[in-house]
Order: structure tokens, then C-alpha cells, then sequence
């Protein structure tokens, strides 16, 4: 009988603050990093489930440490019987009542499981052969419900109507699949946008961006008015009046300031606002929502678990989900929150970019696509062109769209040389 | 000039788990433990500051990791100025770009944010040889607005708002000093009432609380209905009906089971239902209170942040406010709570128990009493009696009240013999 062996653990830094590649209002000089993970097994097959926690520096060897804190769980579980049910793994994980404390449900031990569950998932994906997206479509509506933990849902969302999405989103998923493999998933650009960059270079990637075959880029703002003005008209200028424009403070503003701020800039036809404030602030954004209607808010990146997430769809707090593959606990609580969205009708933009942001959240975009909302309207997966080389089935974006990935895996193996040469000393 | 030379942290547990003292419907078996954090200097006065974070056990390793990612921030700094601008060393490190991203403003990174402050308050409360809570009561207001970050509250409270509850407050001052110095602060006990105790247990500890001189206990509930009923008739029948009786139901359950069940006990006079689901989900607590209205709802010692409580006050989610000691980020965090609750017009009637929950918790409230609310109307602090003896000061509990602490500091350091002996190996 196969079993877990061991747990492997990296504190893999990039220091991308020197370039302020990634920088925003509220996160000047990131140095992209990430906690990462390795499962070993003794099955002798050659596959090691890898997942990571996506962080911007300082405290990675915290989170780091929280993965470690994992290894009671893991290490000595029988290989098949743990990846034959994830869902009861997920729980066994997320409601450990000790560590649970230390949220609970947020923050460096939740999203350490989420690396966990995550790895596993990858594992699993390799020894069945496929690309998760892939697996996870192939599973029957039941095998979907029993991954997700509906405690605290079921005000919004029970397992009969879960399983009644899924069901009906049965018909036509072997076409869905066959258009995602022939023309991809769309996606837009945050190339261009930091806010460390000057006019010259804003300018430049806009044009590389459109001529890249994006129809929707992202301005980070929040930091000046005059500045967000004079930005936003040079991309409107650059990119002509075809191209989405979205706009994101990063959580910068209180209500008043986003409220007014928001209108200053509403006559450049704004895709969406981004974290307009607080990611914990379900009220605030429901009353910046409002406010600023029709301009969509968006938010996601930041929110710490599927309840906040359930409270912003209650609240019509954001119409633009923005689920983040390293944030929450993992694929199953990925999959609570699609089903959540599907139920509500609000569509979901994925939150990417980081370190491997994009490799890992395309699978769920493209799970939703195929097996739950069915649905590509208005929908785009957030690409940024950083780091993808370290990883060894890099996303395959090009004419503004993500192709479908058909390596077996999560997409979250990173290059052992990576790991080795960015380890943090 | 003097400087902080150094942070020293300690892993600290007690094995609780052996008696099921501290059991409940979310945790069945927790080993009550602090992640420890001294703040030494070069002052050459003898005094250190002293702080931790509560934590059940498993984990604790990773929150003392959490202590260690402050030391770039601390060590270094000059002691007179950090002490006497401890509102922008909150706002340092709450806002560092890098760390702020394992929150946001949440969960390991954040309590560990807490200690330190605390740490650092209580240092400065020794250097200036009072109670912290005198300390704090001692400042004027505009001292006092300064210590709080009101970033994202402004919808609910603002800078001035605050200013004005705190003037209001100046009247009455000493009195209220004098009367809290002469008879202390109400308190209730937990002790009788956790899940894990037998009913002969649960009987001698209510007669012995009632003995001791509370007029309100609190039980433990949420695992079983039936026993939750037998244990509640026991203890109604052994207190009589003048002494108050609330419910702990710990997260147990989502809205429609916490409706029912609390429904079910009402005819037991409940004194209020806390935490009957999620500690995130406003929007839940909100349903929940207006259904079993009269009976208020109890939450906060799992509430993440200030945004949070905001949250739950706009929406009328909560009329008891239980803030904690270790869960925010530290002495300022909940001098904001304590202001927003004060706004509001709610009562704060703060959690306690685990690992010297009581001896820190007691200062914010008698700060509150004197400066802040003005008000010990329905008031009265959580107490259990484990574990004070490994305290320096442990809070003096008698006739069922808290008699304020009158040794310098913040009441949060531990005897040297007990972090030594149970230091986890």
C-alpha cells in the first residue's frame, strides 16, 4: 500500500521589487514569493504533488512554517484512500480544532491547507493522466458536492441545489470542452498598469497589449487623482474606445473616497473598480456598489474564505467574483465558491498573475466553463507576464486568450532549478 | 539614547486536553497554549515587555514564527520614541507592504502584530509604573484618537466622533476611577459549563459559582440538543432564577439550525446566544438576532479585525460585543472597537479564559468604564479560573467581580518558572 512519506517545503523569493514590477497603491515594493510545497509518496510511480502560497515577501518563511505544521496530517496517510476522497481531507484539515483556532477559516494556516489540498490535487491529476481542469470536469455531479463543506452555506446555498447546477450544467459539456480545447478562455491584461511605471512605458504596453489581441487591460489607481487621470486618458487614447479599461485601488479608499473617487474617473468607460476598500468590508462595498452603479465593482483576491464570499453575492457587493488560487483553502473551496457564483449568477473573473497565479487558476476558470455556470460571457482569466518561466507547464496565452493546458497536473510544479536558485537565504 | 536590543519568543503549552477543562462544540480537546514574546532593551531599568498570543495547541510553533518575522521591524528602534508614538508603530506594522498580504489584517500575522504592541505597551506601562489600564485612562483624548487607525471605519466612525465620545467621557473621570479601584468590575464564570463535564460537575461547579458570588454563569452548547436541555434545567434548577444563564454555542451552526435550537432553549431564560455560526458572516448573525429576538447575540473573540465588528454594529448583528485580548491586533485595535462599540451604543462585555485572557483583558475594560463608555451597564468581564497561577500578576476575582489591577504594566507577563517548564519541546 502506497503511502504519504514526506512533506518538502521552500521559502522561494523573486525579488521583483527591484523592477516595482507588481507594484500598486498599497504594495509598493513587492518581492513575489512563494511558500511552496512538495508531497512525496512511496509508490514508486515518479509523481510528487506540488501546490504554494502565493506571498509578496517578508513572512514567507511564516507561512512556510504553517505548511510544515501540516505534515501530523499527511505524512503515513494511505495514497489511494487520500486522494480518492479530497473532501474528507479538506475537512479533516480546515475544522482541526486546534489549528483551526488560528483563523479561524483565514490567513497563514488556512491558506497553508490550501497549498496542501491544492498539492494533492496535482498529485492525483498526474497519476490519473490529467490536466485538473480536465479531471475535475470528468467527475459526476455527486463526486463534486461531496468535495465541498457546506457548513455556513446553506443560508445561500444547499447541496440539492448545488447538485441541480451541476446536473443541468451536464448537457453540453462535451462541446464546451471542444470549443475550450479548439479556441481557449479569455483573458485580459495587468501588464501594462503598475503604478510604478512611467507614462512611456504605460504607453508602450498598452500597444503591446492590443496588438497582443487583449480586449480588456487593468490600471491600478488609488495613489493621486491627477495621476489616475492623466493615465487613464493615455490608455484610453492608446488602446481607442474598443478596449475594456478596469480600474483597481487595491483596497486603498473608505467609502466616501471610493465613492468619489470613482465618479471622477467614470467618464473613461471603467470595466469594473477593483477592491475599492477593505477585502473584510461586505457592507462598504455593497454601499460602493451602489453608489457607483452601473460601474461594476470587483473583488476577490483578498477575500479569506467561501463565507465572506457568500455574504458579498447576499449583499450585491460585487458583480465580478474574483476568486485567487492560493487565498482560500484550496481547489474544494474553489469549487464552494463557482457554485455560489453560479447560484447567484455573477459572473467570475479569476484573480492571477504573482507567482503562478495564472498556471494554477486557468483550471478553474476552465472547470467552471465546462461543468458548472457553462458559461465564457464576460468572462476573462487576469494574465500577467511575469515568472512563468519558472514553471513547468507555463500558461499558454496568446491572441488575448488562454489555451487550454494538456499537461497532466494542477500546473503548480515549479522548475527544481527555480526552487534551488531563488530559495531565500 | 536607549534602544530595543532584542525580541525572545517562547512556545508555550499546557496540557488542558488531559481534564476537557476549555472543551466545546468546535473544540474538543484543546491544550491552551501562548505564543510568548519578550521585547528586551538597553535602558538598564530591568523592565521587559511582555506579550503573547492565545492559541489551542497545535500551531503554536507557527504563530511564535509569526512574533519572529517583527524583529526587522523592532530591534533597533529607539525605546523613547517608540513608546511615546505607539499609533504609528500599530500603523508600521499593520501597513508593512510585505506582511500585510498574509492577512490582510487577519488571522497569524496579524495576532502576532498584537502581542508585539502589546508587548510594547506593557513595557511602557512598567517604565511609567502604572496599571495599563490608568495608563490609558490617563490620556487625553486627542492622545487617544491618535493611537487609533480609523482607515475603513470613517462610514461608521470618525476621528472627530471619536474625539467627542472621548470628551464627553472627561466628566466623571476620577469618580469612576475611584469607584472601579473600590469595587471592582462585574465578572461572570464560565467555569461550571464546558461540554466536556459530567452533570455531577456541572451542579458543584454552579453551586460553587453562585457561592462565589456571580450572578451569571455561561454554559457550553451546540453538540446535542437533548443534552443541551438536561444540562440547562440542571443548571436553572441549582442557580435559581435570579442568577443570569447565557449559551456558548461556539460556531456550531448554520442560521436555520441556530434559530431552532436557540428557540428550543428559550424557556430557560437565555442571558444572551454567542457565536452561534461563523465569526465571519455578519449578514447570518444579523438573521439570527432578529429571529430569536428578544434574546441578544453574543460575538467578536474570533472577529478578525475592527472592519469586522463595524460590520457587525451597522448591521445590528451583535448587542454584546466580546472583544479579546490576543485575536486583533493588540491594545490599539480594540481601543477602536471599544470607540466603535461606544458609538454605537453597544455594551462590550469582553472573552476571556484560556491563557491570560483574564489578567489582560480586564485593563481595556476598566479603560472603557472610566474613559471611553462611561457605563457598567450590563457589563461584566468572562472569567475561568485556569492557569493564573503562572501569571505575575494574576487578576484578583472575588464576590464576582474583577478588582482592578494595581501593579504596573499590562498584566501580560508570565513567571520565568512557568515558561521554562512548559516550553513545548
Amino acid at each position: 500500500m502506497a503511502r504519504i512519506v514526506a512533506l518538502q517545503t521552500h521559502d522561494v523569493r523573486f525579488p521583483t521589487s527591484r523592477t516595482l514590477d507588481g507594484s500598486d497603491a498599497m504594495n509598493p515594493d513587492p518581492d513575489y514569493s512563494a511558500a511552496y510545497l512538495r508531497v512525496l509518496t512511496d509508490a514508486g510511480d515518479g509523481f510528487e504533488g506540488h501546490g504554494f502560497v502565493f506571498t509578496i515577501g517578508r513572512g514567507n518563511d511564516v507561512q512556510v512554517a504553517a505548511l510544515r505544521a501540516l505534515e501530523g496530517h499527511l505524512v503515513g496517510r494511505d495514497l489511494d484512500a487520500t486522494l480518492g476522497d479530497l473532501g474528507d481531507v479538506w475537512r479533516e484539515l480546515v475544522h482541526d480544532s486546534q489549528l483551526r483556532w488560528l483563523g479561524p477559516e483565514k490567513g497563514i494556516m488556512h491558506m497553508a491547507i490550501g497549498a496542501a489540498v491544492t498539492a494533492l490535487w496535482d498529485l492525483r491529476a498526474k497519476r490519473e493522466g490529467k490536466p485538473l481542469w480536465q479531471l475535475l470536469s470528468s467527475l459526476s455531479p455527486e463526486e463534486i458536492v461531496n468535495l465541498v463543506d457546506f457548513r455556513y452555506l446553506t443560508d445561500a446555498l444547499t447541496r440539492d441545489e448545488a447538485l441541480t447546477i451541476l446536473r443541468d450544467a451536464r448537457a453540453g459539456r462535451a462541446e464546451r470542452e471542444a470549443r475550450l480545447l479548439s479556441e481557449g478562455y479569455p483573458a485580459y491584461t495587468t501588464t501594462p498598469g503598475w503604478l510604478g511605471y512611467d507614462d512611456e512605458k504605460l504607453a508602450r504596453l498598452c500597444r503591446e497589449a492590443v496588438a497582443d489581441g487583449f480586449s480588456q487591460i487593468k490600471l491600478k489607481v488609488g495613489a493621486d487623482l491627477d495621476d489616475d487621470i492623466r493615465r487613464l486618458r493615455l490608455a484610453r487614447e492608446v488602446c481607442g474606445p474598443d478596449i475594456r479599461i478596469a480600474v483597481d485601488a487595491n483596497q486603498r479608499w473608505d467609502v466616501a473616497d471610493a465613492i468619489r473617487w470613482v465618479r471622477a474617473l467614470q467618464g473613461f468607460d471603467l470595466a469594473w473598480v477593483e477592491e475599492p476598500t477593505s477585502p473584510d468590508d461586505v457592507l462598504a462595498h455593497a454601499a460602493i456598489a451602489e453608489a457607483v452603479a452601473p460601474i461594476p465593482v470587483a473583488t476577490g483576491e483578498h477575500a479569506a474564505n467561501r463565507v465572506l464570499f457568500k455574504q458579498f453575492l447576499q449583499a450585491k457587493a460585487l458583480s465580478v467574483l474574483q476568486l485567487d488560487a492560493t487565498r482560500v483553502a484550496g481547489i474544494n473551496e474553489n469549487i464552494a465558491i463557482l457554485l455560489l457564483a453560479a447560484k447567484f449568477g455573477v459572473r467570475v473573473c479569476p484573480h492571477a498573475g504573482g507567482v503562478g497565479l495564472c498556471e494554477a487558476v486557468q483550471h478553474l476558470a476552465m472547470f467552471d466553463y465546462v461543468a458548472v455556470s457553462g458559461s465564457l460571457e464576460n468572462r476573462m482569466i487576469e494574465y500577467v507576464d511575469h515568472l512563468h518561466e519558472h514553471f513547468v507547464t507555463p500558461v499558454d496565452v496568446h491572441n488575448g486568450r488562454y489555451y487550454a493546458p494538456k499537461a497532466p497536473g494542477a500546473g503548480t510544479q515549479m522548475h527544481e532549478t527555480s526552487i534551488v536558485e531563488y530559495t531565500h537565504a
